[in-house]
């Protein structure tokens, strides 16, 4: 469990430093920019949770976090064109997906077992974990954030760190398997939301009346 | 006394959020990017110091500042109409006023109290602690950050923070008060800038000759 | 060799702050403004850098970091349009480079000393401590930033950093002279890239085929 966790985790973190040198290729990016900010998208929110809470930052422990992430950046560097077919791309986001529901799960899990800010820190830290790597990215090479669009990226995410707690508080004796299903519950959701292009509700924007 | 800057730091970490949104909701934005936005924008500043001084962060220990964010941001989503009314607009911008200066100046004590990097440091992290916070909303929303505007906001801080350095090196015995009564120098002047629209004067900035 | 070191370094820290300074400037800027971003160009990579490796930040130790990077800041504030001219600012460029150089290579050593995150983690915060504040100052005051463009910048610091490492791991012995030797490498290199406008080549950026 724990090892498949660590698993998913590397594809994760593969996947969050592909998407971001996708994300940023168009735009015209030399190799040294596109390796920072794919490094910094896969390990930029669990070190904001690291620092906020204290503890010593994750991937100085175990670097293969660095190495996958830089692997990973070159990688798309080099093969940017071949990577942004439409099948390929759709893969990363899911797997996109599938690594922010974890790192944001677990960081929940993470952070209320060190007994910080319980409980409304856990599902912060979970939600900063998740999506503060993508933030600090889209923020240096000057695009728009995600909290600036209606895509229903965060949310899920959210939504299963809160339920993580409500598990903790309650069922902590289902501790493994119910934040195993939460994982599984934010990725359905984030698959849901890429499969079907969902995105927030206008009337849950600002602009519900004048578009 | 304690309890009464203990209560204006609700007022203050209330008005934070509400001012945030209000700012980002005509550039539309869902409720979950508004409420981070608030969030951060209410706990942001304090957050840097804490991580900065190497201490527990303040809203870890006492959750009431992240559900006083979270709930002021929520409102103000809800009634961002209403809200933009210049009457309560204004009230909401000496509110914010009155929250940047009590921020800061208790920062700077606080940082003071540490014997961190005495003198100096209790000033820089005094201003950073007010304004801290808005500036990574503005970074995050993709607005301009008021460090490049004329708009006199910070200075009121920076003196008062200052000052406050100046107490507790030569008036020790009068830190109370005087602590007060600097919070109530910030505010002043800030509340004048916002009364008569006062900017910074064109000969101290880099536009002095050509404007 | 110690005391030559920290004189460089409160070179860098001058030049960090007037070059940052002198950026900004054309877009207009109010003096508080300016001494805000020149202060957190100089100390804002090394903040980072400590925060990190969860080590007291290095200019609340030694403040004399935070009074050069001020006064710098103010003097350029007030002779901008003088230092702007071509052969100041030229300059400036390279004692920014040999800064960068030096802020670079010495955090490799520090953070290397403190055994993190060996041999990734020291190559990582070096390039983080000579970059990182400039990164800052350019998302608050709006500009792109370096990871966007093709100056050579940055590269010439991380093959310093890089080599640093090796240093350290194979020839412990030669550490003092060697990592003179390296500060010396990523300036020569930086002080070309300037001398001739060096850029990152084409095909090292993902626009190799369309330009």
């Amino acid at each position: 469990m724990e090892t498949l966790g660590y698993w998913i985790g590397m594809v994760g973190t593969f996947a969050f430093a592909v998407t971001a040198v996708l994300a940023v290729a168009p735009r015209g990016v030399d190799v040294f920019g596109a390796t920072v900010l794919g490094l910094i998208t896969a390990i930029g929110g669990g070190t904001i949770r690291d620092v906020t809470v204290q503890a010593p930052v994750f991937w100085a422990r175990d670097l293969a976090y660095v190495w996958v992430a830089i692997g990973a950046s070159l990688l798309a560097f080099a093969a940017h064109r071949a990577m942004s077919r439409r099948s390929i791309r759709n893969t990363l986001l899911y797997l996109d997906g599938l690594g922010a529901a974890l790192f944001g799960v677990l960081a929940t899990e993470m952070v209320w077992s060190l007994d910080f800010g319980r409980p409304l820190a856990p599902i912060l830290l979970g939600v900063v974990t998740a999506i503060g790597g993508g933030l600090i990215r889209d923020v240096l090479a000057g695009r728009q954030t995600l909290l600036m669009s209606r895509e229903l990226y965060a949310i899920p995410i959210l939504v299963a760190c809160t339920l993580e707690v409500v598990l903790l508080t309650y069922l902590p004796g289902l501790r493994l398997p119910g934040t195993a299903a939460l994982v599984l519950v934010a990725f359905g959701l984030r698959a849901a939301a890429i499969r079907w292009s969902l995105a927030v509700p206008i009337w849950l924007t600002t602009h519900s009346k004048e578009d």
